[in-house]
C-alpha cells in the first residue's frame, strides 16, 4: 500500500498530531466529537518531509490526493472550487507538531478569481463584501507565497483613500474595492511579469508549497533552536472550507482562552469583533471587544460558544485557546489548543485543575515547562512601566531577571557605590575573576562581549544577578568611564535598565517587582518532589549563595569552587605571594596565612548548609589568572610587594599560556604545588572538625578536579588524604570525608574503569568535557557558532543542553565503566547542563544520584527530575 | 606452591629472562652449555617487585632463600662465606631484562671482613692483594650501597700517596692498603656513626637490598623514560663467585665483542688488562692492550677466549658483548649478552648474518632498532673533530643531525645569508610559521624556549632540519642580535654546531659527514619492505621535502598541509587581503589572486609525486596567524596595505583567541567562509586536470580538518564537490578524487559511524587528539609534564608515542564504528605518533592502512611496519 500524505478532518483525531500537526490532529478531533468545525483536509508532515527530499517539490501523487481530498470536500459542502455560480473557498494554513508562530500566515479566500467574484456578488448581493474578500486574497496570496511584501498594497489602498479624500476602510466603497482589485493584479503583474493566478487549484498548490517552504525560512529556524524543536518535524498544512466572519452585521470571529493566560483564574477571556475577518483582530484597526460583552451582542452564539468550550477543557483536561467565527448567527470553532500562559498562570492552572479533579498531580506536573519557573524566581520588571520605557540595545539574555540602577565601570566603583546604598549596574567590555566582588555587589550586569557562557554569564547566572552579555552595539571607553548607545552617551551614576530574560538594555529606571514563591509554587513543587528521585544540589561558593540555594529546596551544595574565594579583596595579596614564591617554603609560609581564612569560608558554607553534603573543589585556575596583566597594573603590583618591576613581569611572562583552558591548572598544579591541596584539605577537615564539636555532623566531599589518569588522581588524593588525616588524628574526633574527581577530562571518561579505583565519586564536569569533546572553547566558539546554526549543523547549543550523542555518550561510558569498579560509586553532574531539564532528563536516564545547577535553577531542576520519571519508559 | 624467588645459575636458562633478567638468564645459559662460569644465584624482577610492594623490604623468606643459595654454591665450590680459612667472595650486579646503564655499579669481593682478609693473606701469601681487595670492597660498598661517594675515599688515597712522595697506585706496598683500610674503615665509621659492617651475610642482603633500591633513582627513571622501559619490570640481582683477575701476573680481565660495534666488521674488538679487576679496565688508570694482544701474551687462554666467543655467537645468533677473567690462567666468563652497536653496525651485521646462514631475513629484521636508524640517515659530526669541541650547552634533542654555520636571528637574515651561499644556524626565542622560510634556508634551528613538539621542533623534524629545542641557558636578545651562554658572547655571523640527536650546542665549527644510504641498507630495507603490510606515507608541504620522502621510500603523500603555503613571501600578502576583507566579494578577489599560485603549488607536489596517492588538507590554522602581533609590526603592515593603522589593529583584536587551539580554525573556517575551501578545492582538482593532460593519473584525497560532526562534514565536502565537480565539467576530463576527513576531535571518534557516511577516508590526527583526550596544549605542558615524569604519574610522552588506553581507545573506536559504517573505508594516521615504532606497532595491529610521518622518519616507520608484522599475535 502506498502511503497516505493527505487526510479528511473526519479522517484524523487528537493521537495524530505527529503527523497532522497540532493544528490539523485538534481539528479532526473536534470533528469526530461533533463540534460545528468547517471542513477540510491536512497534507501531512510527512508530506513536507518528501518535499525536502525532492529537493522543495511536491510530488504529482501528493498533488494528486490534494486534488481528491478536495473533491471529496465538494462532496461534504455542495461547493465546487471555481464554480461561479457556487464556489467553495478556502483557508490555507501551517500547523505543525508543535505552535511555531515564525512560521507562515494564513492564506484567507483561496479559490477566489475574476469569475467567482462575480459569482459571489451574484450569490450574496453583497458587491462590497466580494471585492473585499477577493482583494484580501491578492494582498494575501501575493505576501505569503509570492513574497511581495503587504506595505505595496497598503500603499495603494493609501492611494485610493487619498483620491477619495476618505480616512478609514469602513468608508471605502463596493466600486473602492473593485478599483483596488484591479490595481492590485495590475502592481502583481508589474512585479512578478505574469497574470495573476486565476486557477483556484495553481492557487492552491502554490500555497500549500508556500507553507512547506516556509519551514525553512530564517525566523522558523531560529525559533525552533531557541525551543529545542528538531528541523527534521516538518510542517502539515490546513485546507479548510472558509466562513465568513464579515459576511454582515449577524457575524465575526474572535479568539478566547478558557482561563486567563496571564493570571490563571477560571474565567473566559479574549475578544471578538463583528463583521470581520480573523485577521481584522490581530490588526489593531478596529478595537475588538471583550468576549464577555458577545453575552449581549449575540447571546445564542455566545452561549454555543461557551458549552463549546468547557466541554473542549474538559475533553482536553487542559486551559484551550481557541478561535471562532460566527456566519450569519452560526458558529464555527476553527482551532482549538493548549493556551500559552506565564509560569505565574501555569502554576495556577495546573493546581486548580488538580482541585477540580480533571487531572491527577501527575498530569499537573508534566503540565508545566520548567524553563518557564525561571520567570518566577527573578525580579520582573512592572508591565505597565516597561510599556513606557525605551529599548536602547538588545544583547544576550544571559542571566534572568531585571535590574535598574546606576551605571558603574569598574568593580571598585560598584562596591563602594552598593555600599552606600545605591543600586548598581556594572558596565565592562567582559568581566573576569577580578570583577567578582563588584558583580556581587551590582544588581546587573552588562557587558559588550562575550556569549551565554562568558565568565560573566556564568557567574551572573551562579549569583542570581541579572545580566546582559555580549551587547556588541554599545561602545565602552571604561578609562574614561562612560559608554555610548544609538549616539547617546552614558556617564558613571546615569540610570538604566536591564531585562536578562530578554537581553534589553533600556534607558533610565523602570520599578522592579520581586519574585513571589507563593502558596501554589509550594503545593506545585511539592507534587514534583515527590515524583523525582534524582537529588538537586546547588553549585555555591559563599555561605550567602548557600542560604539562596536551600531556599530553593537545594538538598546540598555539588559544586564549591574554591578559587572564588581567593579573589577576595583580603586574599588576593597572600594568594599572589604565594605564587610568586621561588621555594616551597616561602609558598608554605603564603599558604600557612590562607589556611585560617580558608577554614572560616568552609566554617561559613558548613554551618549554612547545616549537616547536608557539601562537594569542594580543590584549586582549579591557572596562576595567571590571579595576576595583573597590564604593564600599569603590574607596576602597581611590584610596589605594593616591594618586588623588582621587571622580576615580577618576568615570572607573569613565565606563567602565560597559549590555551590556558588546556594549560597548567586542575589538579596539575596539585602535583606540582602538593602543598597547596594540602592546605585546602587541612581547612576542610578542620572545618569539619570544629562544627563537629558544635554538634554538626559534616562529610565532607573533596573533590579533585581535570583528572586525566589514575596515578594522577592517586598522587593527589594521597597529599589530600594524608592532611585530612594529620588533622583527624590531632584532634581525636572522628570525620568521615570522601575524596572523588571531576569528569570532565575526555582520557577521564574513557579509562573511568581505572579511575573509579581511586575515586569515592565521580562528578561530571560537563562544561569542560564539552570544550574538549568538540575541541570548542568556549570564550571562542560565539563566533563561529552563529555560522553553525544558520547553516543548520548545530540545532542546539551544545554548553547549555547536553550533546547526547558526542559528551553524552562519554558520559555513559564512565558511568558504566565506573560501576563496572565500583557498583556503588556516587555520581553526579555539576557543569553547566545540571539546571537544563533535556540534560536533566539524561542524566536520571543515566541513573547519576543528583544534578548540581546554579541557586536560582534549583526550582527548574527539580520540576525536570520529577518529569524525568513521569516521562521514564519503562 | 610457594613462589621461588631465587635460581641458581644451574637452575635457569635463556628463555627465563624475564624473571632472571637480562645478565641473569645469560649466565644460567652459558652455565647449561657448559663455559666455564664462576657459578652463583640470581635473585628475581619478582623479588624486586615484592621489595616495592612490601613497602621497600625484603620479606625474611627471600633472605631465607638468598641465605640457602648460598650453601649450595658453597657446597658446589667447596668455599664458606665468612670463613677465614676457606672463604667465598662473591660479586653482587644488577641485572634488569633490558640493559640499563642508568642503574647500579658492581660490588666485587663482597665476603671479605678483618678476619677474612687475614686468612687471604695466609692463603695466597699475597698480602698487597688481600688488603687491596679489601680496599676495593670498602670503597664499593660505601658508595654503591650507603651512597657515600667515591671521591671521599680517593682523597684518603692521595693523603697517603703524598705522605709517600709516590704518584702511581702500582707504587703502592701492602702496607700501605693495610693502612688505606684502616683509614677507610675510620671514615665509615665517622660518617655511618657504626663500624664498617663485618658480617658477610648482613653485607650481601644491604647489597641486595641496594640493587632493589637502584631501580628508582632518578638515573634510572629517566634512562626508562627515554627507553620505553615500564616501571613495574623491576630488576634482578646476580650473586656470583669473585674471581681474580688482579691475583697476580699470571691473571687479567677484559670485554670484547665478537663484531666490530661501531663498523659491524666481523672481528674480536676489545681490549684487556693482565693482573687487574674489571673496574680497573673503565678507570683508566691503566691503558688496557687490544684484545688481539693477548694471543701473544697469554696464547692458551687467548685460544680458549676466541672459541667461547664464537660458540656463543652462533649460539645466540647475535653479536656477542663479553667480559671475561682469567685467574691463574685459567678462564672465567663473566657475561655475554646482544651487543650495543651503532646503526651502521647494526645494518651490516644484521645483513652478513643472513649471509653467514645464522640467522634468516625475519631475524634479521627484528635485530635493528627502528630508531637507530635515525642516525643513519641525517649528517653527523666526524668523531674526531667532535671530541676536540666545547659544549656550550645542552638542549632538547629535537630533530636528530648535526649542522655547522653562521648564527642568524631573524628569517630574512637567514635567508639571504643561505642565498649567498652560507650554512646558516638559525637562533630564535621560539619559532612561529613566520620563521618558516628562514628554518628552510638554515642547516640548523636553535631555539630558547619551547619542548619536543613546539613549532620548531615539530617544523624542523618535518623539514628534517637540526634542531636543538628549549635550550634554556641561552639568554637571546633578538633585537640586538647576539646571545650570551656560559659567559660567552655571540654575535651574528659567528660559528656555531648544533648536534640535534644529542642536544649539544658547540662553540665554532666541526666538520660534519652526510649519511650514505649504502648496499647493506638497501638490502635491509627490502627485507624489511617484504614483510610490512603498513604502506608508509609521508607529511609533505612542498615538492622538495616530496622528493626527499620518495628518497627515503614513501609510498605517497599523507599529509599535505597547505597553510604552509600560505606563509610565503609572495602569497602573505595577498593571504592578508583574504583575511582583512569585509565582504565575501572582496574574499572572492583576494581567493581569485591565490588560485593560480595553489594550483601551482599543487602541480609541483603531484608531479614529484608521479601519480602516487597526495592527501591535502584543507586551510588548518586560525587566520590570526596570518597577521602580525606588534604594534610596529601592524603599523608596518597598515603602512604596506593602505588600511589605517587602527582599522587594521581592530580586526586583528577581533580575531584575537583565548585558545586557538579550541577556537576558528580547521573546518570551522571552512563553515564561515566556504569560498576558502572551494578555492582550495578548485586549485587541487585543476592541478589534477593539468597532470592528466600530461598523462600523469592523479587521485587527489582532499582532507577536511577538525570534524566533529557529521553535518559540519557534510557542509563543507558539499561545498568541496561543488568546487571540484565544476572543473570536472568544465574541462572534460574525469578525474577521480577523494573526499575524507582527520579524526582528531574526540567528537569525530565517538560518533565515527555518523562521520563515515560522508568521509571517504579517516586520517587521524593523533596530535590534537592527544591534546583534545588529556586537556593538555602541546605548547603548554612541558611546564607541568616534568612533574609528572619525576612523580612517575606518566611513563613517556604522550606527544610522542600513542597512550594506547586512551587516546588509542579513541582511535580503535573509531576504527570499529567507521568499519561498521562503511566495511572499506581508507584509514590512515598523519600525526607525530606515525613515525613512532611502537604507535605503528598500534597502528599495525588496528588495522590502519597507512602511517604517514616526516620525510627523514620513512625508513623507520618501514622498518617498524615490518616488526610489527612479524611480532603480530597471530
Amino acid at each position: 500500500m502506498t502511503k497516505k500524505y493527505v487526510y479528511l478532518f473526519s479522517e484524523g483525531d487528537s493521537s495524530m498530531k505527529n503527523l497532522l500537526g497540532g493544528k490539523g490532529a485538534n481539528l479532526a478531533e473536534m470533528t469526530r466529537l461533533g463540534f460545528p468545525v468547517p471542513q477540510g483536509f491536512t497534507v501531512t508532515t510527512e508530506a513536507c518531509t518528501k518535499y525536502y527530499n525532492e529537493g522543495g517539490k511536491l510530488t504529482p501523487n501528493i498533488a494528486n490526493e490534494i486534488h481528491d481530498a478536495l473533491g471529496q470536500i465538494e462532496g461534504v459542502v455542495g461547493k465546487k472550487f471555481g464554480d461561479k455560480n457556487n464556489p467553495l473557498l478556502v483557508s490555507v494554513r501551517s500547523g505543525s507538531r508543535a505552535s511555531m508562530p515564525g512560521m507562515m500566515d494564513t492564506i484567507l479566500n483561496l479559490g477566489i478569481n475574476d469569475d467567482v467574484v462575480e459569482g459571489l456578488v451574484s450569490l450574496t448581493g453583497n458587491p462590497r463584501f466580494a471585492y473585499d474578500s477577493y482583494r484580501r486574497f491578492i494582498q494575501m496570496f501575493s505576501d505569503v507565497v509570492m513574497e511581495l511584501p503587504k506595505s505595496n498594497f497598503e500603499r495603494i489602498i493609501d492611494d485610493i483613500k487619498d483620491e477619495k479624500g476618505i480616512k478609514s476602510d469602513s468608508e471605502l466603497a463596493a466600486e473602492d474595492f473593485k478599483d483596488m482589485v484591479s490595481r492590485f493584479k495590475q502592481f502583481y503583474k508589474e512585479k512578478m511579469g505574469e497574470e495573476f493566478p486565476q486557477q483556484p487549484e495553481k492557487q492552491l498548490l502554490e500555497s500549500v508549497n508556500a507553507v512547506f517552504r516556509s519551514w525553512e525560512n530564517p525566523r522558523a529556524i531560529v525559533y525552533r533552536r531557541m525551543n529545542d524543536i528538531p528541523h527534521d518535524w516538518g510542517t502539515a498544512v490546513n485546507v479548510q472550507v472558509m466562513v465568513f466572519g464579515n459576511s454582515g452585521n449577524e457575524s465575526g470571529t474572535g479568539v478566547a482562552f478558557t482561563r486567563n493566560p496571564s493570571t490563571g483564574e477560571k474565567e473566559l477571556y479574549g475578544e471578538f469583533l463583528m463583521n470581520a475577518q480573523g485577521e481584522d483582530v490581530v490588526a489593531g484597526i478596529r478595537t475588538p471587544q471583550k468576549i464577555s460583552q458577545l453575552k449581549q451582542v449575540m447571546p445564542e452564539a455566545y452561549e454555543e460558544f461557551t458549552k463549546a468550550a468547557e466541554k473542549l477543557e474538559n475533553h482536553y483536561r487542559d486551559m484551550q485557546d481557541m478561535e471562532f467565527t460566527i456566519e450569519n448567527k452560526k458558529l464555527y470553532m476553527l482551532q482549538t489548543r493548549s493556551g500559552k500562559r506565564t509560569a505565574q498562570a501555569a502554576i495556577k492552572i495546573a493546581v486548580d485543575l488538580v482541585a477540580e479533579g480533571l487531572i491527577d498531580k501527575k498530569q499537573a506536573v508534566m503540565n508545566v515547562d520548567p524553563k518557564q519557573l525561571d520567570a518566577l524566581l527573578h525580579p520582573t520588571f512592572d508591565t505597565a512601566a516597561l510599556k513606557a520605557a525605551e529599548v536602547l540595545a538588545t544583547g544576550l539574555a544571559a542571566s534572568p531577571g531585571a535590574a535598574s540602577g546606576k551605571v558603574y565601570f569598574t568593580a571598585e566603583s560598584a562596591v563602594s557605590a552598593a555600599e552606600k546604598g545605591e543600586s548598581v549596574i556594572l558596565v565592562r567590555l567582559e568581566t573576569s575573576p577580578e570583577d567578582i566582588e563588584g558583580m556581587h555587589a551590582a544588581a546587573g550586569i552588562l557587558t559588550a562581549r562575550g556569549g551565554m557562557t562568558s565568565h560573566a554569564a556564568v557567574v551572573a547566572r551562579g549569583m542570581g544577578r541579572c545580566c546582559v552579555a555580549g551587547c556588541g552595539s554599545l561602545q565602552i571607553n571604561e578609562e574614561e568611564k562612560y559608554f555610548t548607545v544609538k549616539g547617546e552617551k552614558f556617564n558613571e551614576g546615569d540610570f538604566i535598565s536591564l531585562d536578562g530574560s530578554t537581553g534589553n538594555l533600556y534607558k533610565g529606571k523602570i520599578e522592579t517587582m520581586q519574585a513571589q514563591l507563593t502558596g501554589d509554587f509550594a503545593t506545585f513543587m511539592s507534587w514534583a518532589d515527590g515524583f523525582r528521585k534524582l537529588k538537586i544540589r546547588a553549585n555555591a561558593d559563599v555561605p550567602n549563595d548557600a542560604k539562596a540555594a536551600l531556599n530553593f529546596g537545594a538538598e546540598g551544595i555539588g559544586l564549591c569552587r574554591t578559587e572564588h574565594m581567593f579573589f577576595e579583596e583580603d586574599r588576593i595579596p597572600i594568594v599572589r605571594e604565594m605564587i610568586i614564591s621561588k621555594t616551597t617554603a616561602q609558598r608554605e609560609k603564603a599558604l600557612a596565612k590562607l589556611l585560617p581564612i580558608q577554614r572560616a569560608d568552609f566554617e561559613g558554607l558548613f554551618t549554612a548548609m547545616n549537616g547536608l553534603p557539601v562537594t569542594i573543589r580543590l584549586l582549579d585556575p591557572p596562576l595567571h589568572e590571579f595576576l595583573p596583566k597590564s604593564d600599569a597594573d603590574i607596576k602597581d603590583l611590584s610596589i605594593e610587594m616591594g618586588i623588582p618591576f621587571e622580576e615580577l613581569k618576568a615570572t607573569i611572562n613565565d606563567l602565560h599560556e597559549f590555551n590556558p583552558m588546556l594549560g597548567h591548572r586542575g589538579c596539575r598544579l596539585a602535583v606540582t604545588y602538593p602543598e597547596i591541596a594540602a592546605m585546602q584539605a587541612q581547612a576542610i577537615i578542620e572545618a569539619a572538625v570544629n562544627l563537629a564539636k558544635n554538634k554538626i555532623k559534616v562529610t565532607p566531599e573533596i573533590m579533585i578536579p581535570l583528572v586525566g589518569e589514575l596515578k594522577e588522581l592517586k598522587y593527589v588524593k594521597d597529599v589530600v588524604t594524608k592532611a585530612a588525616d594529620d588533622v583527624i588524628k590531632a584532634s581525636g574526633i572522628e570525620i568521615e570525608y570522601l575524596v572523588g574527581t571531576m569528569i570532565e577530562v575526555p582520557r577521564a571518561a574513557i579509562t573511568a574503569d581505572e579511575i573509579a579505583k581511586e575515586a569515592d565519586f565521580f562528578s561530571f564536569g560537563t562544561n569542560d568535557l564539552t570544550q574538549m569533546t568538540y575541541g570548542f572553547s568556549r570564550d571562542d566558539a560565539t563566533k563561529f557558532l552563529d555560522h553553525y546554526y544558520e547553516k543548520k549543523i548545530f540545532d542546539f547549543d551544545p554548553f547549555a543542553r547536553i550533546d547526547v550523542e558526542g559528551v553524552g555518550k562519554l558520559v555513559e561510558t564512565a558511568v558504566q565503566l565506573g560501576k563496572k569498579t565500583k557498583p556503588n560509586i556516587k555520581l553526579g553532574i555539576c557543569g553547566e547542563h545540571g539546571g537544563d531539564p533535556s540534560s536533566i532528563k539524561f542524566c536520571h536516564d543515566l541513573g547519576l544520584h543528583y544534578v548540581s545547577c546554579s541557586p536560582y535553577r534549583v526550582p527548574i531542576a527539580r520540576l525536570a527530575a520529577a518529569q524525568a520519571v513521569i516521562t521514564e519508559k519503562n
